[in-house]
């Protein structure tokens, strides 16, 4: 029964937001920049209730001994609190994508043709830990034109609570409904479940999260469904590579940050290069405190630890890495194709044709020359503002800014035309 | 047991085609457009067989007691064939959608984006009846360079299968693999159910046909899927409505052809125009042999039958239509909401802001200002071919030409770019 009233409920707040969703299709940019302020405000104005609430929910995961790394990312600060509000504000400064015309010219019968972008509708979130994540989610959904409907995490849920109040606050102070943000009903599964269900008052669902959480909402939603954020990202350092740019681009890679997912977590070697590069890597990558889980090349250097099966495929989110020798650019291409997860690939190669090849074959979101993979980021792209990475080949691929939270229609314009 | 067997058998072809899919995504235009005219060849040079096979489709479809207008939809001729063969080298005349860089620049630290068109990689296409969505299908799928497993109705399994033949030896002919264009192996249900689970080997489904298909492939698909094809479109006739024009988009858009999903199937009259309006449309529909399904106001009307519930949310594919007198623009914004299947839906008026308005409010994949229904369609819309209509808001919208068959990849370029 209580999964029968979660579903009900979760279903009720659908058909809110669906609700919701044609008035704030229709609203203005400058009413839905004077929202995002306000929301902004609002969150320092409520800067005491915001942090108790999350008090309270450090509290609980303390005493639910989770793990100081995790508590580290729930705790919100005077600091975090003002970076969420900056976020806002930075998204009303950012061009409205609703009504861009994608393309558009006159028929050869003069009917005039515009594609024209429009928002989903409603959108789900379901997402881990992070409470900014609540606020930044709802700022992209509002300026997109979409009703969100937030399903954080439940070790969240008094942040989250008393951050989505103030936001609802400033939606109405500014004209708009309120229920253009709403977190959604219930924490236990049911409500995720209930979410993924929703086919025909959802438009779409973004995870994002562990590999497990996407997996599921993959394999089950009938909602359609953009998929984020899994990374095991290569470094191929090719025979051709500035060895010292090689040097460069992998620790950066590896070390600037552990736990995102365009961090990398393998590293190919062409042989030819091995014994010049080799003891340098593992020198640079073991002084910056990483675990390298080698083959045969690499475990002949004192720590590298023996690679199982296993390593190759593993999103490590942590200062490990997998290394191995190749002895060409096919079995680079090969061990790729079989292990990458397909969000960011790097070659280091200062060879035009094998930088083509690379370019040409390697299927991932992201294919990078020369450069580190943590550039594969909706910031460092230049868009301003990012919702996930999208890891799939429908709809969106990469890093998705507003643009990406628009579908479109066509807009044909005649004077009596008939076929 | 026969179930696993054709499971293994789909799942075998789906990694065939995954196989091919590597070569054909590098394959350059030269070389698609030369097996595509192969292809085109190859059709017209084994016409004998193609209708031999064909002919043993139409017996058996006829022994079953199959409707005339199927077994129709069923038939082949030479001038049906010569227009497969025609459309092949049509898509063949098309810009390489592969490769076209949809957004590019140079960052603020000098790496360079691009955002770059690749193939999905296999694509798998479930359809009914004509044959000639076999030739069609692959040719588009080719040229944007996607592996394609074809899922086509049983009751064209003889034709399908010495069309594909054709099409394979051409692919063969040009130095392409065979496996780019494979028909799904079994034709019972259980084939279509291994297709829907083939995750991670195909990359996209698109079901075209009736709306119990489409459903079930939506609600069982583990594959991404593109939705397509139901209309129940919707004629709005405004109080500022040039009658004239009117009459003329109704009658186009219900009768030029029924058995498409841009026919219209309802019509909306503003109650202003309705004296003036309504015995000059129900004598030229019913002229042309349209039965409508009317409110109180319309069957006032000799021969209008009254409409049932049913009748508003119906997609006759047939010369039918249901017809009422709305109060308002409002109240016709509130019925197409509640019933249009969000295909295609028309105004007239020549009333600017109650047109802005319709265009605004109305989320249909095409909205139209005084010209018919009928003109969503790639064809019609300039894009050379159509895989089908989409009416889902995730990926495409509306006619989906062969950029829409694509995905894309970022390739960002630097030298020793770190963070």
């Amino acid at each position: 029964m209580a999964g029968e009233d979660t579903r009900n409920d979760v279903l009720e707040a659908a058909r809110r937001a669906r609700g919701a969703s044609h008035g704030l299709a229709l609203a203005t940019r400058a009413r839905k920049d004077a929202a995002l302020h306000a929301m902004a405000d609002g969150l320092l104005g409520a800067e005491a209730a915001v942090l108790a609430a999350n008090a309270e929910d450090v509290r609980r995961a303390e005493e639910a001994g989770t793990p100081v790394n995790i508590v580290d990312r729930l705790r919100l600060t005077p600091d975090r609190l003002a970076a969420m509000a900056q976020g806002l504000r930075d998204v009303a400064g950012l061009p409205d994508p609703v009504g861009e015309v994608v393309r558009g010219g006159t028929l050869a019968n003069g009917l005039e043709l515009r594609q024209v972008r429009v928002p989903f509708g409603v959108v789900g979130m379901i997402y881990e830990a992070r409470p900014n994540v609540t606020a930044d989610a709802a700022g992209i959904c509002l300026k997109s034109g979409n009703a969100v409907l937030l399903r954080g995490s439940s070790s969240a849920r008094s942040s989250n609570a008393a951050i989505v109040e103030v936001l609802r606050a400033a939606a109405v102070a500014t004209g708009l409904d309120a229920d253009v943000v709403q977190l959604v009903p219930g924490d236990s599964h049911d409500s995720v479940k209930a979410l993924m269900r929703a086919r025909g008052l959802v438009d779409v669902l973004i995870p994002r999260g562990g590999a497990g959480l996407i997996r599921s909402v993959v394999e089950e939603s009938t909602v359609p469904v953009i998929e984020t954020g899994v990374g095991n990202c290569h470094v191929y350092v090719d025979q051709h590579a500035d060895l010292d740019k090689a040097l460069a681009i992998v620790v950066n890679a590896k070390t600037q940050r552990t736990s995102v997912c365009n961090a990398a977590e393998s590293l190919l070697v062409h042989a030819e290069v091995a014994d010049a590069f080799l003891p340098r890597v593992v020198a640079a990558l073991q002084d910056a405190g990483v675990r390298i889980h080698g083959d045969d090349a690499f475990t002949a250097y004192d720590g590298v630890v023996p690679a199982t099966e296993q390593d190759w495929g593993e999103e490590y989110l942590s200062l490990d890495i997998s290394a191995r020798v190749v002895p060409d650019l096919d079995e680079a291409l090969r061990h790729i194709r079989r292990y990458s997860s397909q969000h960011s690939d790097a070659i280091v190669t200062e060879h035009q044709g094998t930088a083509r090849r690379f370019v040409a074959e390697v299927d991932s979101a992201a294919v990078l020359v020369n450069a580190s993979t943590r550039f594969t980021d909706g910031g460092e792209f230049g868009f301003g503002a990012e919702i996930g990475i999208s890891t799939q080949k429908l709809h969106a691929r990469g890093p998705m800014g507003l643009p990406e939270m628009t579908s479109t229609k066509y807009v044909v314009t005649g004077d009596g035309h008939v076929r």
